[in-house]
């Protein structure tokens, strides 16, 4: 047995048990009950998740996975497949979206090549855990081995493990690779069972010419393919990508550690949406961070049963909503901690009307 | 001339004109243009409303106004007037919500006693600058004379004076006091036009029943003070709140200063409306933090013209809300700030599709 079906295993549902003794805390702090809303179903989430009472989510990590995309080749996205690696050295000098919005809530950003076709020199910060040159095209054929997409999956658990295993609480997940809102809307349409011109969105800016031509490569991908809907890696391997399968690895490896996994826009819902056809029950440990413009993005997320944090219009990727959205939940969980309750405070509890 | 007769004319309209040119620094970062939504909105505006490259918003306050309603004794709200009392000694002691929240983004809480019903023995960081003990019940009367209502503004213009002096670059608002919402849907009823029963709402939670007299109280009280709807210190003054002219004060202060100001919940709202029927050029000037549970709100961002920034189904004022959208406006213009350029990173600015 491997990493993969180790942790698939070791992954269990939220006990939710402990759900009302969780809110009567909460109740008990000076506000009328329930009147801090989504930060107290944050607050009251990662207590269940983790089985805490206190649980401490001060040391936090978006994992940024870099990959490339051969479907890049028939013209899908609105810039150069070199963009990718480009990328990722602009991750490694803190000058990235995510690295602003990560510094700006306390967040480390690891940066992990699992499948950018460059050869990068080793450096500081940068996890290379290349698992190939970017993915094969998938508009002829599967976009991966299933051997492959395995790995790439088990890359991102071990990240995971590592992290909790030096105090991590919560993670969340990022992705950069030029393309991938493609690989991305095949697979929410294979799960979803929505046209693919209803999954499928404008990604970085493409021109509506080549968005139709996009919608085409995807229905060519899935005939060419004819991916499984109920064997997940099938689909991964078929018309997945390596950044969106090292995402799926996240999510499985924050349920099995039973910490909250914070899941960006659109390419990190599509690798949680394979985590959760593996195993549905990761779904009770994703915080799902914000609503991106791309079309597709609520179908997946209604797949997941997930209702957004933020709706801010954007639509970067690279972990920058999972950044913002980890500040809404540690603001829950510093109500639950740092708020004054009625009883310390010496204010009424006691409703008049 | 008063202080409120100098503030107001010393608003101006924010000045538009560099729109383009700060959206070009904006599209010029890596990423695709205008991926980062509404951040690239709050950084754009922010440096609109300062007329500065490069705002400092690092220095920020929410202040919050507490005073009590006589229309309390109409058994408005779920919780007894006394609370409001208590509530300020919480907040000073930081243990209630807005403090919690407010350390989160490292905002400053300035708590203001504009109207409490209660003595306060002078303490450090507790701003007495009451009016009045009150104000009396606008179901049988005018909730308080003009000039109460203008002390009460001038007491939010005079506070955002001394903090800008001090080198705060943002304000937020924020208010304490059982049964605020009633005066504040009158304010809303009036301004919008629409029937008392669809801008009124449960407030702190209350029951059916106690909502139903609500509607009937704030009826009676625009029957019996019929305030002049195109002289908004009429409304303030008739069916107003002490700390809601507070919060109008403040706005208006923000607006002369040309700062953003950060407007919290329905009350809040309630307060910016009024400063936008006395001067709507102040609208350019603030930023609608959230969308309220409270019926009410979404018709009083209408008429301000606002879409809010965070949706996070929460009811509990005090500036909680504008704590967090804080902490959003400030990531934005870290965009702005720290962001590589396509040049400096070496990164790929072409489009291919």
């Amino acid at each position: 047995m491997g990493l993969l079906d180790d942790t698939l295993k070791a992954i269990k549902p939220v006990d939710e048990s402990r759900a009302e003794a969780v809110q009567k805390r909460l109740d008990n702090k000076t506000k009328p009950p329930g009147s801090l809303g989504r930060l107290e179903e944050m607050a009251k989430r990662v207590c269940l998740i983790t089985g805490k009472d206190e649980p401490d989510v001060t040391k936090k990590a978006i994992f940024v996975f870099a990959g490339d995309h051969g479907v890049a080749d028939e013209g899908v996205s609105a810039y150069p497949k070199v963009v990718t690696a480009q990328m990722v050295l602009n991750f490694l000098r803190g000058g990235a979206g995510v690295n602003v919005l990560a510094r700006h809530v306390g967040a480390d950003v690891v940066v992990a090549d699992i499948g950018v076709d460059h050869e990068f020199t080793p450096v500081d910060g940068l996890r290379i855990v290349k698992v190939a040159r970017g993915t094969a095209n998938m508009a002829v054929g599967p976009a991966m081995t299933r051997e492959d997409a395995v790995r790439a999956v088990e890359v991102g658990i071990g990240l995971v493990n590592e992290f909790v295993g030096r105090g991590y609480g919560m993670v969340g997940t990022g992705d950069m690779g030029i393309a991938n809102t493609t690989p991305s809307a095949a697979i929410a349409a294979v799960f979803t069972g929505l046209p693919v011109a209803m999954v499928t969105g404008y990604g970085t800016g493409i021109t509506d010419e080549a968005l139709s031509n996009k919608v085409s490569v995807i229905e060519r991908s899935l005939s060419v393919n004819r991916p499984d809907a109920s064997d997940a890696m099938d689909v991964l391997t078929k018309v997945g990508g390596l950044e969106i399968a090292g995402i799926a690895g996240v999510v499985l490896g924050a349920a099995a550690n039973r910490i909250p996994v914070v899941v960006d826009g659109f390419i990190s819902s599509a690798g949680a949406l394979v985590a959760c056809e593996l195993k549905p029950e990761v779904k009770g440990y994703i915080i799902s961070a914000h609503r991106s413009v791309e079309a597709g993005h609520l179908s997946v997320l209604g797949r997941i049963g997930h209702r957004p944090l933020l709706d801010l219009d954007m639509r970067l990727g690279e972990g920058t909503g999972a950044a913002l959205a980890m500040g809404i939940v540690e603001a829950g969980l510093k109500v639950l901690r740092e708020m004054a309750t009625f009883g310390e405070a010496g204010v009424e509890s006691e409703k008049v009307n």
